[in-house]
């Protein structure tokens, strides 16, 4: 699985012409990322010294953060299995009408599997973002700067899960579900560069 | 060396307690993921029908790419070192005079090499950006989205290398040095959220 493979491998091969992994494991690992500085964080103010007020909501911040964490990894898997059925669907035969009722009912299903693993990336991503801001706010100040990064690097991660989304909608002849995704996606998008650059300025404040 | 590790266990040493890799090494592998995917639209653009007249120049802009793939890759390395030799200095003994002088001078040689490498970090990032705009222009339209994402992280990586320009420069006593290094860091930031956001926009409009 892409997640054993050592960290220089993984990068050769996203940029290798071999098509996954490709932005849609990257999103999924840059939110992993994120949420690992976030983790890091915690994991520095609980049980130190000057930060015995927070422990308690800390501990339960990094169990949080650590379950999106678990969830955007698996997702890499996720996005290498719907790219790989996407494929397998436009290979299938197409010389009789039968056949290409049947590709085409495959591709479409693929489309839109293809569509809600980036969906689900984005959800998990603007929660990790939501939870980088008590972890700014109170976690230890000599690691702070690592929730500056936790935060960008979620932030990255969900804009380009976004990409992965609308890059899928106009081949999905389903507009119904096009037009429902694309809603929830803006929902999710809504707001999050301002809560970003809050988080961020909360980060600079405490440097 | 971090690179060598499996993607799973990078992913846990940065959620864990211990100080590395943090943030900076983060921050390199964005930068190195973003180059990455600028890479592999470039390689999914040269040879392909249709794309011969941006061959030349694909073959080119590849070259650079992943030359900076190779520096921000390095990084991870030049992180860590400068991290233990942060630790290193402020664990000197400081009983007499003299070992307080040592220590003293050691820790900002050291602070100074912090500085360096995150620096270095955000320059090489920020050519990624730029080199991103022709790449999202003229790549291939079937993995457009990756050049997408490879905008968004290298940006990401940028903002947070830049953390860790700044979160070393209060204890620097050299005010030259971190006035010479911030205004070159400010430089280096300034007008690439809008470089960004344009080369984003130029990948949506080709999706």
């Amino acid at each position: 699985m892409m997640k054993d493979k050592p960290v220089q491998v993984f990068l050769d091969e996203l940029a290798s012409k071999a098509s996954t992994p490709g932005g849609g494991s990257a999103a999924a690992i840059m939110g992993a990322m994120g949420a690992a500085l976030a983790s890091m964080v915690g994991n520095f103010t609980i049980g130190k010294k000057g930060y015995e007020a927070v422990e308690r909501e800390m501990t339960d911040l990094l169990a949080k953060i650590e379950a999106l964490r678990a969830k955007l990894t698996d997702m890499v898997r996720a996005d290498v299995e719907v790219f790989d059925q996407v494929m397998g669907a436009y290979g299938m035969p197409k010389d009789t009408d039968e056949q290409k009722a049947k590709r085409s009912e495959a591709v479409q299903a693929a489309l839109k599997a293809a569509t809600d693993v980036p969906l689900a990336c984005a959800r998990a991503c603007a929660e990790v973002i939501d939870l980088c801001k008590p972890v700014a706010e109170k976690g230890n100040k000599n690691v702070i700067s690592d929730a500056g990064v936790a935060v960008l690097a979620a932030y990255a991660a969900l804009r380009s899960a976004a990409l992965n989304v609308y890059i899928n909608a106009p081949g999905i002849k389903d507009r119904q579900f096009v037009e429902s995704r694309t809603a929830e996606l803006e929902g999710i998008l809504k707001g999050k560069e301002a809560r970003m650059e809050e988080i961020y300025g909360i980060v600079k404040s405490r440097l």
